[in-house]
């Protein structure tokens, strides 16, 4: 099969690679649609996150939809042609964690594109049958793959602890701040403010969700909870001087490992402060959340590649008015890329 | 100042009383609509509802709104004036069921029109001024007066414990029934079963917020929670039977004090049986979720009295098609209600 | 091996059957001490409990501990020779019980003496390596059995919400009832209130734990919870009118499949009613305990049974004075029970 | 009356002063005996805590016991001469934070001993006739003081979110850290680690329910949630990185306004952050614990004073071994503090 490979000197290709053999309680999925996540670029371009370093070739790719074509011995044949998600993780069944509902927390997990565990941007992959999540017609191949993000949005509204009529800040209108605020509108919020410095970025969230957007430092009324989803120090702090007195602070935005937080402030007010590492038990919701459309994941995608033009879709980021790029592991190149104006877009992106 | 009066003989009548002076901590309000509670309906039929009984003349109604016409000594003046939305209810601050946040628990609670407390088919109440909620502008006063049932179906949602993405299944199109549907809504539930034998009260649910209205008896998948707005017996059992194990039941209708109830379901399913006596705490959400236009609450308005036709109102819920009557204690008779097609009716309803 | 063996015309008997091999990811465990509970003897006296019927052969016994003899392949040899108390569940990894962290309630769950699992009355059995527990030197053989009920006990406590120097009322001083009087003991409650109508049986109870020991229909303080541990329909409704307004009720004791129960009481005090089915993530808490000396299983071991006594043990609830009989499957006959009085007290038993 | 008295010079002295007059829902009591907090000492020695700045004479003192020698026109006569646990708060009992259940958190707070708001270092006090909470003959003075940094224990524990069989780390062995562990053992808890850099207060540890006193930096198995009591940064910092995925992190000791924490630590593990201001419904708590013994308060009293003798308690800490100092107000001079080498400590102390 061919695999899209980031290699430790950060160059990347497509390679023609063995595919994968599913193990007794796995599927083997042909993946349609993978979405490009910030933590695929940032091993892109730093190699590393945290302790997690790109010491031999690594797939990236952790957003992903597919067909399953294969199953192993201990898996009913009759799902061979399912349309499913893929929720990229592999718990230890055996753990405290897992055991007790947390099973993302499993200190043995492997997880998609985290060294040394392969992700999705490839032809195939395998996965658990259970983690590999049927999904209906009417949900496309791009909605599927993004279940994944949208579960990170799902975590973080659980732990914010609002739901109908409650309000929400949100610092950061990236792909996750959107995710959040279109959990908060599905939930029934009624005040959700998504704070963001870009002027186009903040633009956008009232599309997706908010009901108010404004810039950092503008005033506002206290708010039952405030979700991270810029890991910037400012915001974090900012953030948790908004939220009344025994409400909820989340922090999904990916950071400092270290921040200056205001200690008195979240004794003084009793705030929960807590983050989102990855998500349990999210894709039952987020398949309801997509399925009766409170939950639009099909406007998000903003850009479309082929694998060979994987570092394009890596650095998409860089593209004005990008939210979500995808991946079509199964194509070399996506028809529309080939006009010379989104070339020029794609390597002045770089 | 009038006021609408049951007698213990179960007769009905509109007399002249003295007008309530506020307490220290109470506002006087004016009266302007007042929503008919079955619980009115069944102290006219029955007079009692469990150890409550009419000994003495009575004035029912709880589901109020009104204007601010003057203040106790501690209560800023500057709030004469402003339009409420009545919470009917008096806790003792001191007991250890209100310190707990449970103040509708209270043991000493003064409750509006259960007996011998007096309740707002009148031209006056007092009431606490912190219970005394102020509305904006464009939340009509029928609205504002049926934040009291809307918060009956807040409460029941909450002890749910259920979300965006979840399923719900409702016994009873009664109007507590649809009020717990539009919270549903609005807290994002992706299927919302309502149950409910009468074809018509059934052909309406989707109106309010079912995703699907059944039959008794029909089949259908698991849900998550099942909460109870019939009273019936047999509807209580049934819906049990159709949660998933670890899910929540909660039983709001109110019938006979005892039933026969699946202990070993409850047991081998670990069901969460409980009930909704009031409320705590509901009306900032009941206010956000009727302006952001989630649940909507003048649309199941389908009658309007004044007060001399009072026992037509308590009667209303005869009619064919009655979701909810409103009384507007400051109006002798509803203009339209001079039409004879609608005295007939009145009159067919006793 | 030898097995003791429960057959479908009730009748008891020793049979030397095949020893079990353990599965990629179990131990096999040499049984040393298994624990007699009132659902063995339901199923001898009665050949089913509820839709499990004994249709074929049946091991009965879950309460058990033993040595691990031999791994599966996934499993280290280095557990080989670990003392273990079993927990005599198989769930299903995949379902969405298991997932969120109650796999107690997982629908495929495999539970040993249930038809047609096999349980612990033998001299080996397999289970999963993570279900095998190690136990420390000073945890005895018996103790080590008795985490199983212990850990009911713990189940319903977490249930029942309640904690240091709250109070709860049990209903029943069979072991149930004395373990979960145990462990609100060691969770620092400050009033346990037992109910039990035998004097005997109420006289032990201050022993294992309770503060109190009353006779159904005493008066008493209201309390914060309520567990039953008697399936008696009159307790359960009694216990639920001792129930401060907003606190819990735990249904553990199995009696009749339908009861008559206050649901006007539950809506007006909000109480919160469950059952206890099983247990999930007790065992580390069954050791902390046990290890701290803060419940005391040993003491709870009454009589004591070889194999070939097996009969005599299932009806060892009918002896004066019982609480927890333990059969030794590797012994043909306990030796203390060669005396003439034992053999009679057995016989009597039956 | 008589009245300790801090001046916004630092200095401390006794002066005579009206004695106050009960409101129609407060009590007058006549106060026994007073504990030192750090937070008393802190106002001796800065003037200040926080926002909260002494710019008026101040009475200090919110640790405090007496007996009720009037009662307002709202309160039972009968209620004089009780003896009473004074919970030192006036919550407005219209905001949502008391109405939820959080009254501690309510912004109108009127609390003992914080500008401008008097203390009880005086021989009258008023409060709450609800905030005045009997107490049995069994309770000496002394420990009806202490009910409130016992409150403050009882509060971070149901914060950690741990009962029995669970672990903890306590950082910090002085008075509070002192009450978290004895929290922890009347909460059954198996492991109670209590960090302490000074080798006397770590040796007093295990005295008051520590299973285990370590030096700072000492290894230790993961814990299931972590209290910091010593307001140490790098404390705070180390505690957080013991505690398992999921656990619960509570802040209890005032340190630096702003700290370094390690954010994508609380991610990574999903830690729930949170604070403990003050407290709410922990008065029948702290009485049943100290009623049954679970928790010993008289132990903790290491120093005496007279009212007169108000510099030398504030100054206690001073002192080797103090735990906790406790000033009578209605007595000038402690009997035993006449003896020279008691007025030579007291000296040094200052």
């Amino acid at each position: 099969m061919r695999a899209g490979v980031l290699h430790p000197d950060l160059s990347v290709g497509t390679e023609t690679r063995r595919s994968p053999h599913p193990a007794p309680d796995d599927v083997l999925v042909a993946v349609r649609a993978v979405g490009v996540c910030g933590s695929d670029t940032h091993y892109l371009r730093h190699g590393r996150i945290g302790d997690h370093v790109v010491r031999d070739p690594l797939v990236l790719g952790h957003e992903a939809s597919g067909v399953i074509v294969a199953v192993g011995d201990g898996v009913s044949p009759d799902r061979i042609g399912e349309r499913v998600s893929i929720e990229p993780q592999r718990p230890d069944p055996t753990t405290a964690e897992t055991k007790r509902g947390d099973y993302h927390l499993c200190p043995h997990m492997e997880f998609f594109a985290t060294p040394p565990i392969d992700g999705a941007f490839a032809e195939y992959v395998t996965i658990g049958a259970d983690f590999a999540h049927p999904i209906p017609p009417e949900v496309s191949d791009e909605a599927a793959a993004l279940f994944e993000p949208l579960s990170v949005g799902i975590a973080a509204l659980r732990k914010a602890a609002v739901g109908a009529g409650d309000s929400v800040l949100i610092a950061g209108a990236g792909p996750i701040g959107l995710m959040i605020a279109q959990v908060a509108r599905a939930s029934g919020l009624a005040r959700i403010v998504v704070s963001e410095p870009d002027e186009q970025r903040r633009g956008r969230a009232t599309d997706f969700g908010a009901t108010e957007a404004v810039a950092p430092g503008d005033g506002m009324d206290a708010v039952d909870a405030f979700v991270d989803a810029s890991g910037v120090a400012a915001a974090v702090r900012d953030g948790m001087t908004r939220v009344r007195p025994g409400g909820h602070v989340v922090l999904v935005g990916m950071g400092a490992d270290m921040m200056e937080l205001p200690v008195t402030l979240i004794q003084n007010r009793e705030l929960v402060v807590t983050g989102v590492f990855r998500y349990s038990n999210t894709w039952p919701t987020a398949l309801a959340l997509v399925r009766t459309g409170a939950v639009d994941l099909d406007a998000m995608v903003t850009a479309r590649f082929g694998l060979d033009e994987l570092a394009d879709a890596l650095n998409a980021d860089l593209r004005p008015g990008n939210i979500k790029a995808v991946v079509y592991p199964g194509i070399s190149t996506w028809p529309e890329n080939d006009q010379p104006d989104t070339t020029q877009t794609g390597e002045a992106g770089r």
